[in-house]
């Protein structure tokens, strides 16, 4: 293998497979990035066994030619290093040389890297998927779904499928769905998909999509997903992007979201927000962020929350559309704080079934999002 | 105590007095910030006992009136909380009322805080200075000189006084030096004092110099440092920072300097830390950086280092004025690569005294600066 690239053009590709590395692995040839050569591109893969991020720099395109390739080929060169060495090559362009079979030399300007390196052969493959199961979104999109689902997956081991987010297709509807079992926050969405198709248990771990979200882009360009029943693949120009499913059944959650409740009312979005933040302030450490909502009338309600040792805060907000029972209800703050953070609506309303049962919460402008909160018993 | 005053400028004042405050002390009133109201003015002060720092709020200035000040009195409020808490008031002003003998109610518009305190008579006193050596500095002077010394200073706790900047003030000229006993920093300036003032082994914490550094400002306002044998004071306006000094007696620097060499040379400053940057690539982790450096002519030097298991670099760069014997030695390319990025010089001259002795830079520009390091043994 041999060839000289365009620096800029190559960093860029190398940063992006490099993201699906890991140094925590046990497979030490997955501390590597996978380097192919033909005359038509550029391939790098770089993969933690859990996800796989394969980029591709085609020889030229509109705009011009990026590479010479003098001589074909394949390579593992340790990740770590090879990012940081072409990010800091002073050249314009770089050239990578095959020098020997498990070495390279990486050359720019005056500088001379000798590199060791994994023998290509034992690079475990990239999984071929069947597209029987194919779906198109823009890329703001699938990036506002992960952001407005994944901060309510579980960290904890104890119930893998609660740690990745749950997608289901069906009518022409994408539904996005995550929870730790204390909270829930579920979008949806109408999706470009052929009529008939029905997708459902498809949990995407939640690191996966955090990964993933990191390369989306705001733009209008579509991505593409194929599913399997234990792989999916985002297809983006130049980049695929794999993922492992998680094993299991994730709860039925559809059935949880009451309809009905005994209080309901609306609130501004940022006030609430501050207001949290406020009450946090004392019960973040010893009380596990809890706070203390209550009802004082139609037109407001007070937010409060107490440390024995540091004092106590309460405050009233002002909300509208009361309707219903007078309420008192404890929870915890940052669970709220963190889904009025994803809620692009300038206020929310909250239905009440009950100081003992689940609340919703919902943007007022639509109806694409749903968050569900378990309150918090203080006697 | 009771007083009503503009959140800003309270949240400004607060910030500056949290600096000194830590919560690892061990004396329980020093996680709190002392509040002074008199009618005259607000008065802060935070301290971990090594750092101190008292800000003060007039009641007015030629602009407009700060605060309404309805009773007189002193608090002490725990930092941590007290800080976040006045930083998060929604209301353009704040007020701060004693409720019992050590609890204060914060309000601000619908927002009201219980916090409790401890009994101000317990907050120990801040040192009473002599004033018989003081300099004066425009602060941005004093900023740079911290930056370009402070670094240098040792981490290690088995020789105190080498965690300190030395400070001298001799013939109208103040000198700072710091050493961890690899490499030494020492930056020279003229400043305005009585001609007779000298001052000797004053020894100022790198700590204390990093957390007044942080409230410096790069303006030419002048800021008054007094010094006696044990404290030094920093007197900005209307902040006073207090630093205990360090004891002992700071190793003789001047007579460390050679001023004759074996080989000496000029080179780009910025092209010399990047072609470092890449040598630590590979001798960051296993080497503690060793990089060699090898004089190729007069006209190029070769920069290199070795990772038996990850691989090797060299790269050329070119000198100028090049004077004296070929030369091949080693050093940490860290510790070079720290003292690049403080000179504010285009091209430095490297003087070498031979391969296991002590070398020297300098910028080309000024002779302010003298940078001192030793070599590292290879083999």
């Amino acid at each position: 293998m041999h060839f000289t690239i365009d620096t800029n053009k190559f960093v860029t590709s190398v940063q992006h497979a490099n993201r699906a590395v890991t140094s925590r692995t046990t497979i030490p040839i997955l501390t590597g990035i996978k380097i192919s050569a033909t005359t038509e591109g550029i391939t790098l893969i770089g993969s933690d066994s859990d996800i796989s991020i394969e980029t591709y720099i085609p020889y030229s395109d509109e705009e011009r030619e990026y590479m010479t390739v003098h001589e074909e080929g394949e390579m593992v060169l340790q990740a770590k290093y090879f990012s940081e060495i072409v990010r800091k090559m002073p050249g314009e362009t770089l050239t990578l040389k095959k020098d020997g079979q498990m070495a390279a030399t990486i050359e720019s300007d005056s500088v001379i890297f000798n590199l060791n390196g994994y023998d290509p052969e034992n690079y475990p493959r990239l999984p071929q998927l069947e597209e029987d199961h194919v779906i198109q979104l823009p890329q703001h999109l699938l990036k506002d779904i992960i952001r407005q689902t994944v901060f309510a997956v579980s960290t904890q081991e104890t119930r893998p499928v609660l740690t990745g987010v749950h997608f289901e297709i069906k009518d022409g509807k994408l539904t996005a769905t995550a929870t730790d079992s204390h909270r829930l926050a579920m979008r949806t969405i109408g999706v470009e998909a052929e009529e008939t198709l029905e997708i459902n248990n498809v949990i995407i771990p939640g690191k996966s999509l955090v990964e993933l979200s990191r390369i989306l882009d705001d733009a209008e360009n579509m991505i593409t997903i194929v599913v399997t029943s234990t792989q999916v693949l985002f297809k983006m120009e130049n980049l695929l992007f794999f993922s492992r499913l998680l094993d299991g059944k994730f709860p039925l959650t559809s059935n949880m979201i009451p309809s009905e409740g005994k209080t309901s009312m609306t609130v501004s979005t940022k006030a609430l927000i501050r207001s949290l933040e406020r009450a946090m302030l004392l019960s973040r450490e010893a009380k596990n962020n809890v706070i203390h909502l209550r009802s004082n009338g139609p037109k407001e309600i007070e937010i409060s929350s107490v440390s024995a040792e540091v004092g106590k805060v309460k405050e009233s907000l002002s909300t509208s559309d009361f309707d219903g029972e007078e309420l008192q209800i404890a929870f915890n703050g940052k669970n709220i704080s963190d889904a009025l953070k994803v809620i692009d609506s300038e206020n929310i309303s909250i239905l009440f079934t009950g100081a003992m049962s689940p609340f919703v919460v919902r943007p007022i402008d639509h109806e694409q999002m749903i968050h569900l909160f378990s309150p918090v018993r203080t006697y």
